[in-house]
């Protein structure tokens, strides 16, 4: 793997300048753009047509029969039922610790005033096709819907010539997911967004997806809501010379074998790791079946950084904002103040990342490309809204009315001000 | 004012077909596109020939002084001082309940997980120029990122030929600013997202602008977070015969005096009332300085809707979503769980819509166009991230290693499984 070295500011404009960002693409907006008002002008048909020319598949019904989910389910082998029951228990228990309610509050006599909460009544989960169909990414979108109380959860996902994922389908019926349509793509964003003959128009679209995906999610905004644009895997590990150096390298191809841009990196006080993790990389390298991809990734975006001490790394770190990071120092979790950007945290030796992937029960969606300096894991937060009230008695608003009276009017507002005094001086 | 009547359906679809959305317009689009890549490009110089050529505004430093701003804050009257510090009490108190925490767990012995929040570092306010400087959304937006322990609180508005407004700068000083700069327009988005020479790059840009503002921040979106799209300023009054139609016709006013398409919606189950209304609405828009602007409001959006029963106004408002809601019925508070979609909520008569706007202590920047569908009032919780965490013994990754490797191997991620199984076989 590549080493950097240098002083911190170095080191930091290196990783910075190698960072993934989603670059603006005039060809690619101007194509969503064209789905999105083909879409909204002709439902249905549009989608079919671009099932048809994109994805090479003619269906005549884009919504997946309950009978072909109800199989998928009945034909899980014992084995992964388990582990996707035990991975569903382990989110669900975790997410409920998300749920936070409303408040109500009396400040001054005759006032009232508080907030609540409400679940998004639909919401669209994105899922992409192929390989990337992964059943333990429906179970981490959809559970929190369910827990925030959702009551439409809308599945869109590209249509296989071969048919769908059985394991995909039979996730989506164990996580509550209330309906599936085949279709993907900036269609799709459109189809949920706007609405079609058969797919339901949604409040909120989350998922991951290509470039024309989270194109078409940055054009929607605002007519939908939208989780946050997912980009390439990453993994940063801080680890000093207690670190086992075959665990870091298997953690670092953990997240390499995700995409030939996946960014696996090593920050590290010790030297002599940073060889040894290399040399390990290398050689397990040659037995991972997605060699291929795990070292383009390796070889595109991977690096160790080597840093005088540990406060360093945290800095270096926090530069970088990953997606997932380990801490494989000794006492870990006494450093968890020190992290200020990243999506989830590993902690200790035996804290893999794939941990957190599968069964732990955090959430496994995070913010990449250093989003996660401004955006949050997706949580049962993301499935409610907020909606403030507030009640005043006559004497409660005498007494402030000439505080409202003055802002309406320094701010030009005099029908603010009218609104107030049509009350006290009648 | 219009009167709409008709079945529940129909009233539906003739508020839906008024709605206002923010329309695609491929000719801003493409010059957002330009202004963001000038500015990522070419800085402060960009910034600068922006101020000359769309506000026709030569400054050559960017940052108001601090002694400016000092001057600003001890010129203001004692009775707008009054003012601004009640409302900045009362905010701050209400703010105060938004406040939430993270969480630690132990679901499995050896295991712990849980969630941190870490206050953004830094954050952008866009505060439009002109007549709706607002020191009142200072306040609403400065206050709360600073509860939530945001660092660096940057400012920044359209500079003026005749200096920017007093009472804007003093609100700033009050609610905790750190930085003002005179920009406005995409450029100003593009700098907060880029950073310049003079201004910081931020974490989140918040606030609301003109149709070049709405479509740069809709761009920037993934590099930076942003708030949501805002609209025209809207407000729906549910209310019956025991309303007061000169307090209702205020309140319509109130809000259409922002825009020439502001929406003004009285849904009502009184025909007597609609009349009184609309009559109330007409004698109050006569002594009203910014006759014009609502006049044209009321005019483009206003309507009044006749439904048979409180039922139904509760559905018809639902879908409407409005910005601001009133409820002029008797007990107006037990009607809070009929409230699906909505920024705020006044109950009964004394809470006219300014009171909210200015003094009661709830934000006032609330989703419009119908997005209270998915977005919430601004919070103390758009100001924090969360960061998960989670650490396993190795006796408790041997209980979950199996269900994990299945799941891997599921996906087909064998570099998922080979992280697990180099750490139990070993």
């Amino acid at each position: 793997m590549k080493i950097l070295t240098g002083t911190l500011t170095e080191l930091q404009q290196q990783v910075t300048t190698r960072q993934q960002t989603v670059a603006q693409n005039p060809a690619v907006q101007t194509t969503v753009q064209k789905i999105l008002a083909d879409v909204k002008l002709n439902g249905d048909k549009a989608l079919l047509a671009y099932n048809a020319t994109f994805d090479d598949v003619a269906i005549s019904d884009l919504r997946v029969p309950q009978a072909q989910i109800n199989a998928a389910m009945a034909d899980l082998s014992p084995k992964l039922l388990a582990a996707l029951t035990l991975a569903k228990k382990n989110i669900t228990s975790f997410h409920q610790l998300e749920m936070s309610q409303g408040f109500i509050d009396s400040p001054y006599p005759g006032v009232i005033r508080g907030q609540k909460l409400t679940p998004l009544a639909a919401v669209g989960l994105y899922v992409p096709g192929g390989t990337a169909a992964y059943p333990s990414t429906i179970l981490m979108t959809a559970i929190p819907a369910k827990l925030a109380g959702v009551k439409k959860i809308v599945m869109v996902t590209p249509p296989q010539a071969k048919g769908l994922n059985p394991a995909v389908l039979a996730a989506a019926k164990l996580a509550g997911v209330d309906e599936i349509y085949q279709v993907g793509g900036a269609q799709a964003i459109g189809a949920l967004t706007y609405g079609t003959e058969s797919i339901p128009k949604v409040d909120k679209i989350l998922g991951p997806g290509n470039r024309y995906v989270a194109e078409a999610k940055k054009q929607v905004f605002g007519d939908v809501a939208i989780d946050m644009i997912a980009g390439p895997s990453e993994i940063g590990i801080i680890a000093d010379d207690s670190a086992d150096p075959v665990r870091v390298a298997a953690d670092l191809l953990s997240q390499a074998e995700h995409d030939p841009n996946a960014r696996a990196m090593l920050v590290t006080t010790s030297p002599a790791l940073a060889d040894a993790v290399s040399k390990a990389v290398d050689s397990q390298l040659l037995s991972l079946p997605r060699k291929a991809i795990a070292q383009a990734a390796i070889t595109n975006q991977g690096f160790i950084a080597i840093v005088p001490d540990v406060a360093s790394a945290f800095c270096l770190m926090n530069t970088i904002a990953p997606e997932h990071l380990e801490i494989q120092l000794p006492n870990p979790i006494t450093y968890l103040n020190e992290i200020h950007n990243a999506g989830s945290v590993f902690l200790g030796e035996n804290a893999a990342e794939p941990v957190g992937d599968y069964v732990a029960g955090p959430n496994h969606v995070f913010p990449t490309a250093g989003s996660a300096r401004f955006f949050s894991p997706l949580g049962v937060y993301d499935f409610v809204k907020r909606t403030q009230f507030i009640q005043y008695s006559a004497a409660a608003l005498a007494t402030q009315a000439d505080a409202i009276v003055t802002l309406a009017q320094t701010e030009g507002l005099d029908g603010h001000a009218e609104a107030i005094l049509k009350r006290i001086t009648r």
